[in-house]
Order: C-alpha cells, then structure tokens, then sequence
C-alpha cells in the first residue's frame, strides 16, 4: 500500500536536469504560474528524455533554484550570490517577470538597475574620449556621404577643418592641442587674476585733483580734493592681450565647428562670447564717456565663469556636475526645507527677541529678513557673530533652531553624498578595465 | 568485517530528497531535536520512497543544508545568499524557530525584520494615493452599506460632497483639485510675504506728530515726535483677501469632511483655524482700541506655521518627519547626554573665567546660563563670538569641552542618519515598482 | 590505452560523500596538507562505504566545497554565504586551522571575530537586568553557603538589608525602587538648577552699605556703597534639603551595599560623597568666618558631576561611553596628530602675522598660545572671530591650516563613528530577541 | 520519433565532473568561447572517463556553475560568495580572462584588486617591524657577502655599528632603544615648548631703558622709555642642551647609517639637520652683530617641523599620511573645484556689497582677496565674523555660497574617508593574524 501511494507519489513528480543538476517537485507545483515555461512542460518536447524521465535545460543550476522555489511558495525572492543582472536573465528565459519579486527584495532589484542607470550615464558623459578616429571625426562634421569623402578625395579645406577642430576640441589628442589648452588656460587665469588684482588698492593709483579755493579777494589756495581710484594701466594692457586671445579662440573654434547650432547653444560657449563682447563693450562705453557704474562692474564678473572652460579639461568636474542632477530631487527637498524651519525659527527669534529686550536700541534684529539671514547663518554653522540673541528667550530659540537645523541639514546628506560616491568609485573601477573585450562566438 | 561495519552503517543512515537534491546524514542526528518534521520521519509517511529508500520534500535545497546542520551541530545560523523570509518560511515548514538563530547572526535576522517594519510603515503613510477609486470613497464616508449606494441612488448632495471632498483633499486627483492647490499654495505663501515684509521699515510709514510746545506765554511752536512706526495700509488689504481664502477653505473642507472629529483633532487643520481666527480677533481688538502690544504680535507667528501644510504636497517630508520620529530615543538620547555635558563645562568654564580673570569687567561669562548659551554654541561649532574664554584656563576648559562635544554629537548621528536613508531608499525602490503582481494559482 | 589511462585516473581518484553531496578529487590533493582529517583517510575507517566506494561524513556540503578547495589551489578562502562561525566549526572538523587563510578574507575572518568580542562586552555591561531573583541577591552577598539560607531561615536585618539594596540599586525592580529613583533624579536637578540660578544677578541680593562721610565738622552724609551681591537665602533652603536627601542616600546604600570596599572604589559614589561632603565643609568654613574664595566654588562644580548618576538609568549612555573606551586608541591617535598640526600651524601663523603687520597693535597674535588657542578654534569651525589674522600672508596660513585641520580631524572619524553604531546595532538587535532558546538534544 | 529526438539530443550533450558535482550542456555551448580549455575537449584526454562518458576536473564545483553559465550566455558575472582572488584563480585554469566581466561586477572585480593594492602597500609601510634580525641588518649594511661575515669574523667596529643602528633607528627593539627613543622625544617636547614659551609676554624680560631729558639748563630728569622685550636668558640654557643633543643624535645617527645617500635624502633627516643647523647660525649671526629681525624668527620655525619624527613612533601616523597620499587625487580635484567656486562667489560678492551699499565705510569688502577671504572662512563653515555681508543682496549672495560651498566639500569627502578607513581596518585586521602560516606540501 506505502509502494503503491508512493509510486504514485512519483508519478505525481517531475525531475528537471538544469545543467546537470537534478531538480524534483510535484507536477501540480509547475501549474502554478501559469503561462510560465515550466508551466508548459510536455513529453513532446525536445528538452524531455525519456529514458532517464528528466527535462534538460542548459542553464545555470544555482539559480534555478530560487525560481523552482517562487512555484512552490509563490514568492519570488532575489539571490545574493550572483550579480542582479544575471539573474533576470534567468528569469527573462523561465518566462518570469522581475518585476514579481517580494518587497524585501526591492533594494537588491532597484540596486542593480541604478547600477545599470549610472553606467549609461557615465558612457554618455564621453568621459574617455583621447582622440576620436578619423572616421567618427568625419561622422560629425556629417561627410560619410560626402562622395568626395568615399572616394578619398576631401577638398585640403575639409581636411584643415577637422585637424584645426581636434586640436581645440579634443584637448589631449596631440602635442599641438596640448600647447593650444595650456595657452587657453593661462590665459583665462591671467584674465581672472589681473580682474582680481585690479581691486586691490595696491595696485590702483589715487588721482588727486587741486581745487582752487578763494581765501580772500588776494590770495587763493588749492586744496587736494581725495579722487576716485583709478586701475593702473598696465592691467589694461593685459585684458588687451587676454581678450585679444579669447576673440581669435572663439572665432576659430566658431569656423571650424561642424554644427554652428549645437555650437551657439552650448552654456560654456556663450559664456565665453558674452565675456569676450563685454570687454569690447565695456571700452566702447569708456570711449564715448559713458561713466562706468557699478552695474557694469557687476556685469563684467561673467569673466569669472571662464573658469568652468577647465571642467572640459577634467574628468572628476563632470561627475561632480552629473551626480548633483542626479540627485536634484533630494537637494531640492533639503533646501525647501530648510527655508520652512528659517522662516518659522526666524518669526519666532523676531518675536522673541522684541518682547524681552528693554531698551530696543539693544535688539540687533531689526526684521524678519534680518531674522531670517541669522537663521541661514546659525543652521550652516557659519555663525559670524553680526547678529546673535541676547535675551534668555531669544538665546532658547536660538538654541532649538541649531538642533533642528543640524538635524534637518544633516538628515537628506548622506544620501546625496551616496549619488555622488556611487558615481565616482563605478567611475573609476571603469577606467581600470580594458577598452576591448573578448568576442563570443556564435552558437 | 569492515563491509559489515559499513552496511550497519548505512543502516543508521538516511537519504533526504529536497527539491532533487540529495541530502544524507544519521538518524540519530534528526532526533536532536525533537518536536520538529525531521525528527518524526517514519517510513509510512506518504514522502517516504521505499524504491530510492529516500524521503522527498518539496523544497529549496540550498537552504535545507542549513537546516539540516543545525540538526548536526546544534547551531542555527542564517544563510547569507538568500533573503531572510524566504529563510524563515523554509524553517516554519521544518517546524523550527527563527529565534533559534546564533547570536552572531543577531544582525541578520533583525535586519530583515526591520526592512518588513519599514515596508509597513511606508505603506500606512499613504504615500502614492493619487486619486481614491469611487468606492473607496464611499467608504470613506460611510456609505457603502447605505441603501441609496447600493441602489445607485445617492442624492445629488452626497454626490457633490464626495467631489468636492476629493478635490481638496486630494491634490494631484484632478485639474480642479490641482488649481485648488495652487492657490492654496500662493495665498500661503502670499500671507507669509506679508507678515515678513510688515516688519521691514522700508515698507512702514513713519507717522510724525506735532506736539505743540509753549515757549513763553506768547509764542508756541511745533515740535516733530517721532511717533510708532505704522504697518503700510497695503498689507492689511492683502491679508484681507489671503484670509478670506482661508476662511473660504476651512469652511468648506469642514463641511464636505466624512468625519468631522478627525477633522477637528488634525494638528494641521487646527494650525489653520487658529491663525485665521487670529487674524480676525486680532482685528477686533484694534476696533475696540486695545493696544497690541507684542504678546499679540507673536501668537500671530502661527500664520507661519501653515507651511507645514505644504508637507501634504511632498511624500520626502512626510518621510523626513516619520524617520525622525522613529529615531526619536536615539535623538532623545543624544540631546539629554549633550545636556549633560553643556552643564558640567558650563560650569567648569564659569568658574575658570570668574577665578583667572584680573579685573571682574574682563570677565564675559556673567553667570552660568551664560555659560551654558556659550557651549551650545560652542558645541554646535557655530561660535558667534558674543562669549568667549580669554584666559589661559578657561581656552583650555574650552578646548576640552570642544573636543568632548563634537564626539557627543556625532557619535549618534550616524544612527539617525541610517535611519532616514533606510525609509528614503526603500521609498525610492518602492516607487520604480509595478503596482499590480502577478497573481499566484492556487497548487 | 585511452581507457587503461582512464582507469587508474579513476583509481587515483577518491569519493567524498559530505551530507548526501559527492565530491570527487585526486587522492593526492588530499595529501597536501598532511595531519588532516582528509589527509589520514584509510578503506579501515568506519566512514568508508565500499559498495560505493566513498566516504561519508555527516557535514555540511556547501562549506566543504570551500575546504576541499584548500587542498587543490593551497588557499583557504571563507566563503561569504555563511556565518563565520559556522565555517570556523566545519574547518576545526576537518583539522584546519583558521589562521591560515588568505589575506584578502583577513577582514572576513577579523570581523565576526569583532562582532563576538562585541557581544560579549554587551552582556558584560548587565544592561538588561530589570530584577534580579533572590538567589543572585544573595549569591552578591556572599551568603549562599551560609547554613541560616541553606535552612532558609535567614535573620530578619539581613533580609531587610536585601529588599533595601533592591531598591535602591535596581531602579526599575519594584515601583518602590522606581519611586526612590524618580526622587533621587529630582533631588539631583534641584540642586543643580539651585546650582546654576545662584549665579543669575536677578536671584542676588544686592547688598548696600552705607558709609557716613563727614562733609565738614558740623554735618555728616550717609553715601551709598554696592557691596558685594549676596546669594538668596531661599537657595540655601533647598540646598539643605537636598543634602538631607543625599546624605541619607548614601548612607543607606553604604549600609546595606553587600561589599563595601568595591562600594568605596565606584567613581560614581566617590563623586557622590565628594560632593555631599564638601557641602557641609563650605558651611562649616563659612561659619567659621573663612572667606570663600573662588577656589572654594571651583570644588563645588563636583556636584554637578552627580549628572553623571542618570547614566544608571539608560542603557544607552553606557553604551557610549563603553564604545568610546574602545575606540580609544584612534581618539588618541585623533588628539594626538591634530595636536602636533595645531602646533605647526600656529607657530607659521603667528610668525606669518608678526612678520607682515606694518602696526604692531594691529597684530591679533600676541603670543604662540595665542595663536595655539586660534587654531584650536579654527580646527573644530568654531571661528569665534576673537582672534582672525589680518595680513595677506596669515590669511594664506589660516586657509592651508583650516583645510589640513578639516582633513585631519575627518579622517578617522568614520572609524570612532563606526565602532559606536556597531555597539548600538548589536545592542538593538539584542533586545528584540527572546530571553529562552530551544534546548538541543544529545545525539 | 521524440525518442530520436532525444537521444540526438543526449548525443549533443556532454557531462563535466568537477569535482564530483555533475554538470550538463550541448557541447556546441562550449564552442562559443575559442581557445579556453572548455572548448578544447576530446575523448583523448586524460580526464575522460569513458565508462561514465563525462570529463572529471578536480576543481571548485560551485564556481564553476558561474564559469560555464559565461559559455551558455555570454555574460561573465562574478559570484558573491566567494572570495575574488579565489574565482580568478579558478578563471584562469579554465582559461578565462578577468577582464572579460559585465559592467555590472566591475566594482566586484576592482574592490578585491584594490584590496590586494591595500595589502601590498601596508606590506610596504613595513610597520610591525620590532626588532630585526641579525641577518636582515647585516644585509642592509650590504655585508652579507662579506668573507669576514660568512666566517662569523666582522671586525669589533662593525658589530658596534650595527648595535647603533639598531638603538637609534628600531625605537622598540630593546630597552636601550627605547630609552634612547623616550629621551629622544623629551627632547623634541622641550625644545618646541622653549620656543612656544618664549612669545608669553610672562616669561619676556622687558629692558627699560632711561633717557636723559634736559628740562632746563639746571636740572635734568630721566624718563623711562619702554624697550624691546628681550627673552629671558634661561631659554637659551634650554635651547642649548636641546640642541647638543640634536646634534649628538644627528652625528651617531649618520656615523652608523648603511647607506648615507639615503640617510641624507630622508625629509627626517634634512628637518633635522635643517634645524639644528640653524640654531648655531642664528648664534653666530647675533654674535656678529646682525639683527636677529623677523625673516630669521620665521625660518628657526622649521624646529617644530622636528614633531614629524614622532610619526615613526606610531604606526598610525603612518597610515593616515599614507591614505592620504592614495586619495590625493580626489583631494586635489576637491581642492581645484573649491577654488573655482570661491572665485565666483568672491566676485560676486563683492559687487554685489559696493554695489548696495550705500555709504562706501559701510563697505567691509575692499577688494576680491578680501572676498576671496570671506568666501574661504564661509564655506569651511568657520565664519569668524571679521567679514560678513551687509546688503539684502550681499546676504543672498552669501547664502547661495553658503549652500554652495557645503556641497562641494561634502560631496567628495565621503571618497577620501573611505580610502583611509579602508587602510586603517585592513591594518587592525592584519595586527590579529598570527605571522607564521601553514606549509603547504607539494602534489
Ligand atoms: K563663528
Ligand atoms: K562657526
């Protein structure tokens, strides 16, 4: 009777070889996903040997396991010990869905799939581009067509484009190109220090005017009246020189350009033009004695951001700018609220601070914005000391808004700072790699 | 004699079939532990195989050798390459318990119960709710056992209910409901504006009065007073027009709410019928001619805290509030120990001033609250610069106390922080995932 | 041939049966590490099956794979899919020793070797321990072979005497001892609130004298001269009281404490006597007409160390401070290398500044520990602003010194910070497991 | 028909033994990869066994399951569960190349190739060293070819040498050493606390001279005039021993090094001598007559430098000096991206305040280097408040960097943090290894 239930017991299972291993479970087991592979298992197919009564699949054994186990539990659980993609893999040939996987699961599923996400926006980031073949540079200047190109026969024109284009644009594919990003460099410094230095009284000369002041009807006097400073003119000399490098730069890079579009749309591009014409402009404006305000000055700093031209010329500067998109969304949230907490703490200390002082000379603020500028500058604990609370109310405030403010700052970093190691360690752990990878041949 | 040794041997031996995989230990080691499926194996069972001579089990097998060395050496230790429920639900079908588990893998399986608490805390947070189904409205309300429902009669009032409730009380569910957000959101912050911009002097009139002043019996002249400075009149009418929205608001969200208890107990929804009220109070007041004084103008700070509202429109900070609130005894702990250590150096440092100083007037630490304001800014590392130790004593008290309060602080932190990027990832995860599964047939 | 060649390969061959999994190797890998439990293999031994040809042992399979991977490649790997301990237990099986394993798992092997080391100094602290039972209270005693408890006829003070050391050193045994222990905590911030309060100017009495200055022969004025403030003679009140308390505290634990010498030796109760002591001192010198000096409220600071009592009622402080002793070394490591910086940075500085002043009254520097003090301060970003080189080249020093203290002070704090949440992660995961564990039968 | 089929089918496949698991595959699935040892399999082969009809490789089964699941799709993923070192040994027997891994286990591949950089380079660091052996100092001196060496006849003076070396250069390799070590750095201690000392105005000797003033022809008076400061003589006494000690130990030190090329190359050693060096020319110049002024002060600070050489006292030291080299990179790239980000905001800000200011005074920036300045103290969140803005504008310019400037620092320390806590465990795990490992016999 026990022989008899369990040979039936045994007709009741099925033996799956998975790449040499064997596998058994009941029949029953394999009909509960439906339209699965397994699901459809019949004696008819190829996989199905009848003599040893088994079914071969090549695959990989461990992980079947896992997926055996999703039909009899009905949970589909991730594995640790092989890497995310590998097993979707699987799962994609098993006819299941990753997106079944049990919700303790989730962090390993969305773990690799982020991995995926930053490895595609580090390829997109061309990051490692030395020097493009001749072939792809043709490709962006949008000759392939070019019959002339086919037939090997670019006009000299064409050729003097492309080699002109590489060495500005591809700042280590020569020596040439080498010299010409060195020489971009120092200028842009030159121009930023000589924009600094010019600031500095040291270096500026006090023009001082005589006034001549009538004591009597007989004698005068003349009384040396403080004039505005005025740059020394040898700094002049020196943005004649910058600015005459920066126009014969963008110009040529301009003519050479393959896409005049993409070109004028670039954000580093019309910072230089905007930089390079306002200098021009600004010495128009001086020529034809418009008096040179503050605004002007302000509107001048564009020089300043020059400096972002050297991001192109490091690798780190474009994955620092990439992690901090990336992870805009969480930065956002912390600034907006932080400002919340600022604004109700800054109410608050106002408040407090008016009602308990005594002589009003005494409270240092004098408004809400004043109030609200404490705030920023107590919760970065930057803390200068130009305002601070001086009544046992205030100082209380002051008090539980720095703990609030370190914890609201403090929460949301690590996991901006994780976006950002993410990108930086799968930057590197790429460039460790060979560019060329073996072949697989076909089956 | 050894073949004999040996098949006596085999004898007290038995075969376990898992899944395929065959799993072969003593009969005595099963019955170590007793009470559990292994231990009560006979050969009448239904999974017992005379044929093979073999038991077989319909399970995972990689995690079965785990379980079977628990029966060999007497530990339970959890298997690090599949999760941990899977793992648990293999050791319920083996009769086993989870708390069973060595203390080096404590870590382990608290982790995964945790990872669960946190899935079920998201979950209860309403996160996602776009827009409720019809039904689950009714239910909300109700109504879903009304005969009217049922019948699909609902009188036209109900009806309008519903879509008003779900129009104010569900942001992103429709147009509607989304230009209701919008201005709910401006008048907020136009409200906000205004209350900040009031304390500003640039937008304050400053009202002079004459007083008449009698020189000599003959003569008078008018002396100018500087009087109060007043509230330009445009702000009152802004904040008429943002209070009548207020109003408008909370009346209708009153009316149209399925329970108006709950509506009632709603911190935010009391936040917001006590400023508008004030606002209206404080307006009585001034008609009746009570001086507000500052006690008033402070209540009026809760307008400010109307910004939590905004905390609706934005799942993180929902995230933000609750992780704090689930790290709160360590957050408690870290304030009470910081508390600690600001008394004892607070009065250390007091004390070390008030003894070294030469001359009293030097000294800045007037009392001990003095004292202890100068540590938790010290502490904190914001250091305003109001206070501090000039002696050689108390720089030295100072410096210790510096060293001592940044371990206070950041020993903690990284607690709390694992804490909010625990429910922050898991959110992240959670919402790149489907919302419908496969459904699982029944075996 | 090919087939003669294959069969004395398959003669040099060996079959390992681990728990139902075969193993297959050359028996000459075998011998590769001699003194083995593999390498002494005989067709004697009880565990040889020679109908199969194979050896049985009851083990677990999947960590003899790692094992016998030793003998093949002479490296011995732990594997990451199971517990430390686990592996540790199969190699001592198998006569290996744990030591040798590669370098690259030395991080593997030293980690669960820490996380034991953990645990146990967790159960060291007693942190759980709610209520003692009466056989551990009389085991502290030292009175478990005492013949009167053996017979259970204890005399009667000595059974006081064990209730009353319940209560007062297990704070949450009974609701009296919780009682007893709220009072205490209130008495302890009574005295230090009474403490802190005595030195606010608003809690003094100002006491005049009048001195009588003899205008001229004929009459006399009476001018008022501020004398010194006087503490209220309310505090003294209550400090009275909760001395009282104090004392009879002390003197009760004292009393029934069962060993008196380690009762003397706790630093808790030398700071408690100290402090209760030196109350009574300072009135008996004040009685005495000695002036108290500042040197005599120096000492009395040691009250407020009684702060440092509530560290008995959360398990958390403990904690603290124990991982902080056993992070010990970097701390110092920490103090010791920013030391030598501050150093360094601060003999640059002040020279830097004393070179390039024009005015010598400009310079803020006045002294090296001056400028050890403004490092200090810059170091931990506290930045009073008491202190802030003025000249071009002191501001160059204090950039450099302000980036060289960020990174120095950084630098290890990940590790201090890490030994602490490994502390308290244990610690957590401790507490949500049951007390009992399922007894293990013999085999 | 199927039968057919099938068997076709079981011709296709073959069986690999490895190490006694059985795997499956078509033998066209070994193809695909050309020139591995998979692919190279016929019948001829030693490792054939044809009664089985399977290939037998005495080799880790599990790994292998990830070795031919590269064959059967194409993709090579590395297994979690082993060790790295551990899966490319068993690559390169099948004769697979490491690099070939997907993207998705590049960190996998790149962590373990950089912990095995970890632990070559604290290999380097030689930091456990004791006290060598009599052989390794031998031949550090070069002598081990030595004919006297090998008769064991060195000449006395050689011995004595090598003595030496080993007292001065071996802090802990005996007690001689040791004392030699503790008076070494009580040395260093005085000498750097002579020179701290010297600043305090205390321990300064102020030299009052008296001038002569004529008042009128009869009488004269003399009128003190304050002097310089003169340092008082018992430092030089101080500064004396100190130094003849230095110059000792630096002599001995020389006399008895190996190679004096090296000995001379050493920073150590060039600070020291440096040092000493200049105390004597500072001697000689003020015996000369020559004003000891300012410049001379700044140089004699390189003394202190002498603190470095406590560094070969802790290995600790060591390794922080060290993982900062390794992360160099990603500290420049933070210091570069600092620097571009204060020169924009330092721009800024300073038109943003001349701009708005109203009264120039009022103004605190008076150049970019001062904003360079301010935007320095700013973003390292010191703030000493010797410069803040004062504008609405100048304030949102400051807040904007504020945010700014916490990013950019952050964001890249986590990296560096990283690199040094990585070395420091790997250092703490390496102290716990016993030194000597098992032998392992030959096949
Ligand atoms: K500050
Ligand atoms: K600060």
């Amino acid at each position: 009777m026990t022989v008899h239930l369990s040979s039936l017991d045994t007709e009741a299972r099925i033996i799956l070889n998975v790449g040499g291993t064997r596998f058994e479970t009941f029949k029953s087991t394999l009909k509960k996903l439906p339209a699965t592979r397994l699901s459809k298992l019949t004696e008819q197919l190829s996989s199905y040997d009848p003599i040893l009564n088994e079914y071969f699949f090549d695959r990989h054994p461990g992980v079947f396991s896992q997926v055996l186990n999703y039909y009899r539990t009905g949970k589909l659980h991730y594995p640790t010990n092989v890497c995310g993609p590998l097993f979707e893999d699987e799962l994609s040939y098993w006819g299941l869905q990753r997106e079944d996987v049990e919700p303790c699961c989730w962090m390993t599923y969305t773990k690799h799939r982020s991995t995926q996400e930053t490895l595609q926006i580090l390829d997109s980031l061309e990051l490692d581009t030395l020097r493009s073949s001749k072939d792809d540079i043709v490709k962006k200047f949008g000759w392939e067509d070019n019959l002339d190109y086919v037939q090997g026969r670019l006009p000299k024109y064409k050729k003097v484009m492309m080699i002109v284009w590489q060495i500005f644009e591809e700042p280590r594919s020569s020596t040439v190109a080498k010299v010409i990003t060195v020489i971009s460099i120092f200028f842009i410094l030159v121009s930023i220090l000589s924009f600094v230095l010019q600031t500095v009284s040291l270096f500026r000369i006090i023009e001082i005017d005589f006034v001549t002041v009538y004591i009597n009807s007989t004698s005068t006097d003349r009384t040396p009246t403080l004039n505005t400073q005025q740059v020394h003119p040898a700094f002049e000399v020196v943005e004649w020189i910058c600015n005459a490098w920066f126009i014969f730069e963008i110009l040529v890079r301009f003519i050479v350009s393959p896409n005049k579009k993409d070109f004028c749309k670039s954000v580093l591009n019309i910072i230089d033009f905007l930089a390079t014409f306002w200098f021009y402009c600004t010495y128009a404006l001086s020529k034809l004695n418009v008096n040179d305000n503050e605004a002007l000055d302000l509107l001048s700093t564009i020089r300043i951001m020059r400096l972002f031209k050297l991001f192109n010329h490091h690798p780190g500067l474009k994955v620092i700018i990439t992690s901090m998109q990336y992870s805009s969304s969480v930065l956002w949230l912390l600034i907006f609220f932080v400002l919340i907490a600022v604004a109700i703490f800054a109410s608050l200390i106002y408040y407090a601070e008016r009602m308990t002082t005594k002589k009003s000379d005494d409270n240092m603020f004098t408004s809400i914005p004043d109030a609200l500028w404490f705030n920023i500058i107590t919760m970065s604990t930057i803390g200068y000391g130009d305002l601070y609370p001086k009544t046992m109310l205030g100082m209380i405030v002051g008090a539980v808004s720095t703990v609030a403010g370190l914890l609201i700052i403090d929460l949301p970093m690590p996991i901006i700072l994780e976006t950002f190691a993410n990108f930086y360690t799968h930057l590197r752990a790429r460039s460790k790699l060979p560019k060329t990878r073996r072949k697989i041949g076909p089956v």
